[in-house]
């Protein structure tokens, strides 16, 4: 290939994104310096976080610039190496954003620059094996420290990360109840991914679903959602609950449907937290072999989304920002 | 005294309370019965959640039927008993109501009926030394647990729980930013209590005081207020932040303001918890006596705004929740 296609970021959302806040552009193929690796893109990844990346407000990443091409975890493989940790050929995992084609230095960009660990299925790095997975792993056992018996709410439950932190859980021996968009969605987490229930909150009246469900309410919530969907299962928590935020995807295309029962944190002594993967660095090899033998003995599953060609990327964006897609959402690059 | 004055709760609130929300009226004096002591009310405790239990809704005690005489704190005095452990003219504490007498047995109500320490000041046992004193300690240094050099937010410093709170955040050699209604409140603040700054949210513009006051935003917030105070506070948390979530006085009177910054939560890996002072019961003997001790050396003041008289009791209580009074809101019967 002698052209670098890109997706640029071309106007900052007001609302629901579309494909119209991205622009398609050909540009060169750039040319590694000294210390450098030229990368060719295979896998892009789909986190919901991107779509604050798009907004110009302060947050724990600086906005993407507009023109600039459109931020993004990926999985790629060198093809110049100019750096003497990086050979040919090396499959990688790093920040290549929506392009074919990406120079790096060891040390840039916010997830670095990783040779994967041979045998892995690129894809399950992306997912249950990456970011995603830990992010499931760490909030959910660390911030939450659920007990077996304790009664467990996911939100984004079909999501890559909440399909990850329910199944934890339900390792672990906890009660779990997903929550989800959809039928087919709530089939997968009982059927495949052997949750005791899951909730369409698209069925209509969540909070009756969840008084149904969890008739003694519940002990944790693991949150992807944010916004209406939070605040509803709060009004139902238990004595010394703990809530983890891990996300809030409906909040980031729409304004924040607002949290009322700060009260019931009180009354109930019950804990609220956020948290980033990025504090467990050290303890990232223990937890990724467990979740790998746990995918190994069919105890975890998974679900990837796949799209195909990089013309279907803000497509595939879109998708899961609206919870059209399930699991982990890919672009697999030509 | 042959009749038994009392203060009934007529109506249920409907917004803000008033006067007419209770109904004075007169009865016998209760006669104790075996293991039953009757006691005479000395003095009644104000305290924010009284609020809450006016109102016909589940919380962590029954609501006040109507008709029935208000729950109140309070001290008094044994003049009958009928129980080996009490002793006419025992000073005790209970939840005696908002009447002249009341019949009780050791461990009825949700406080207990405990005789008080010789030698301490009954008021001192109703704001500093009892529960608002207990509650401050715990809620301060357990659940947020601060560090000296952290930056330290109070809302509600004037009140009785507030300005301990804040004052045990300075001994802890924290900076301590207090907040609250006035400018009177605010001087007696920084010129008695000794915090760093206080802001008057009457004022105007908390945000912008807030961010000129912490200019590297905060690490600790007491919360004592709730709705718009706690959101506006929220918006400037630093990393790690811990919120105690204390009361919600703003709540009990109006509908809620809701949070919308919770958000900032997970990208700053915040944590907001609830808690209640009656977990930490084993402790309460230590830690009376550690705040008896700074009370006599100076290091934490007190301030107590007193009523004179059974009649004033509805005014009273009233005048706290709309933030008129300041300190421990007591009255003295006569």
């Amino acid at each position: 290939m002698t052209v670098n296609r890109q997706w640029l970021l071309a106007k900052r959302p007001d609302g629901m994104i579309g494909p119209d806040n991205f622009q398609y552009t050909e540009t060169a193929v750039p040319t590694p310096g000294d210390q450098e690796v030229l990368i060719r893109n295979l896998y892009f990844s789909f986190d919901p976080t991107q779509r604050n990346w798009m907004v110009d407000r302060p947050s724990y990443l600086p906005p993407v610039g507009l023109g600039e091409v459109m931020r993004a975890g990926s999985i790629g493989q060198v093809v110049e190496s100019r750096h003497s940790d990086f050979n040919e050929g090396d499959l990688v995992q790093t920040t290549g954003c929506w392009q074919d084609y990406v120079v790096l230095a060891p040390g840039e960009g916010p997830m670095g620059l990783n040779v994967l660990p041979p045998g892995v299925p690129p894809e399950l790095m992306l997912s249950v094996l990456g970011i995603t997975g830990i992010t499931a792993y760490f909030g959910l056992l660390d911030v939450a420290k659920p007990i077996a018996g304790d009664t467990v709410l996911v939100s984004g439950a079909a999501g890559a990360t909440g399909s990850v932190a329910a199944q934890i859980a339900r390792i672990k021996g906890c009660r779990v109840v997903g929550i989800a968009g959809g039928r087919e969605k709530c089939a997968w987490l009982t059927d495949t991914a052997k949750l005791d229930m899951a909730l369409d909150y698209k069925a209509g009246d969540l909070d009756a679903q969840i008084g149904a469900a969890c008739p003694e309410k519940w002990n944790v919530f693991f949150d992807n959602v944010g916004g209406s969907v939070l605040n509803t299962v709060m009004g139902q928590l238990q004595e010394g609950a703990r809530l983890v935020l891990c996300g809030a995807i409906s909040q980031y295309e729409a304004d924040v449907e607002p949290v009322t029962h700060t009260w019931e944190l009180i009354t109930k002594r019950a804990r609220m937290e956020g948290f980033m993967f990025s504090d467990y660095t050290d303890e990232f090899p223990a937890v990724i072999e467990t979740l790998e033998s746990q995918l190994r003995t069919g105890e975890l599953k998974t679900f990837d989304q796949r799209y195909q060609g990089i013309e279907q990327t803000p497509i595939a964006f879109c998708d899961m920002m609206r919870g059209v897609s399930r699991g982990k959402c890919l672009v697999v690059l030509d």
